[in-house]
This record gives C-alpha cells, structure tokens and sequence, in this order.
C-alpha cells in the first residue's frame, strides 16, 4: 500500500514549532515538515547536504556571507558544512529533505536538538 | 554562493512535455521537474525509491493494484522495483527526488528514456 502524503493535513497536526515531522522516506533519506518562528541557533550539518522547501510563508536562512530570502514555492540547499540559521519572523511552513537521522540542530546540540524525529 | 530555486519560474522555462530537469543536488541525489500530460509507460526503478510531489495540476500513477490520484501538495513515495505508470489528463507539474543518473524509463527503455537529464 503506498500512502499519498498530503502535505496541508500533515501540517494541521502539526502544534508546536521547531519540532520536525518526517512524512516520507526515499531510499536512507528522509522528508520532514516543520511550522517555524523566531530564529533557530547557528549550526552546520557536516556529513550531509540540505534541502529547504518553503510550503507557505517566508524563511530566512541566515549564512556567514548574508541571508538567504525564500518565499512560497522556493527552495534551497544548504551544502554540507556551512553554517546557517533558520528564521522567520511569521510562522512559516518548511519542507526538508536529508539523511535519515540527521539532527535539526547538526554540530552545534544544545537543548532543542530533537533526538528521535517522528512520523506524522 | 547559494541559489535560491524558483518552482513557478523554473516550470516556465519547460516548452517540452515528459522531458524532466534537474533543478537542486542534495549529496548525490537530485531534484527535478518535468510537465506531463497524457500516459509514460509501465517501468520501475530496480535499485531505487522515487518521490513525486505535484506541484500543480493532477497527477495519476497506475500501479499493478490500482491507482494512485494526488493533487497538488500530495506527493508519494513508489518504492523501488515497483512497476508504475505516470499520466495526467490535462498538463501537471510535478517535482521528482531521486539518485541523479536515474533514468526517467528506469528499466523499460525505449524511445521516451531521457539519457542526460539537464539542468534547468
């Protein structure tokens, strides 16, 4: 049986920010959902690549050299080992792609590194 | 420097039914985009999971138990070595993960395997 993932609902189970959800799995990767506001901590993921979807609203990805703007229908990889932060100043809807068991928060830890991803 | 992608701009390049483009490199895996319209043919993928994600229109992936019907912002996961059929009645975009070198074909061939994917 194969799922058809829709990504409005799996968003409207989604109640607390910065807490991705995985919603499909290609291969060893994983795609996971995410409601985000405010900024996230500077981190750097340095065994993988990183993709960034904006579903709805606008995220900034702050980078060493400036920021980064994605709107709607945009998207992004950040290579592996450049150090970048998340922001957004209104709730925004991201889609990311990268290695299952890749940590949100990369090399950086700290308290809101989520340790076990879940489904939704 | 960082590319910010475009959907809508980089599905306005595409003249070409059934003809996908590259259009983001996560590690070894790419991501791209086609317009399709009308029915592919029956292949599968031996050694690999493929994500379809619609991005507008609708899209139909025939599979030996029945069909799979996903709109826009559903996407699914066939899992590899599963034989599918894509097709659309009116055109659809949709947005493609897989290992880069997949062939569009995957293990049937024939005269609608794209041999170098490009980017777009």
């Amino acid at each position: 049986m194969i799922n058809v993932v829709n990504l409005a609902e799996k968003f409207s189970l989604i109640t607390k920010q910065w807490d991705p959800k995985i919603i499909a799995q290609l291969n060893d990767y994983h795609f996971k959902i995410a409601k985000i506001q405010g900024e996230f901590v500077w981190h750097s993921h340095p065994e993988t690549d990183e993709v960034f979807l904006v579903v709805d609203g606008k995220l900034t990805i702050q980078l060493p050299d400036g920021d980064l703007h994605l709107s709607r229908g945009e998207l992004c990889v950040i290579p592996k080992g450049v150090e970048h932060k998340p922001a957004a100043e209104q709730e925004c809807q991201i889609l990311m792609a990268e290695p299952a068991g890749t940590l949100n928060t990369g090399d950086a830890g700290g308290e809101r590194t989520i340790e076990e991803t879940e489904w939704i």
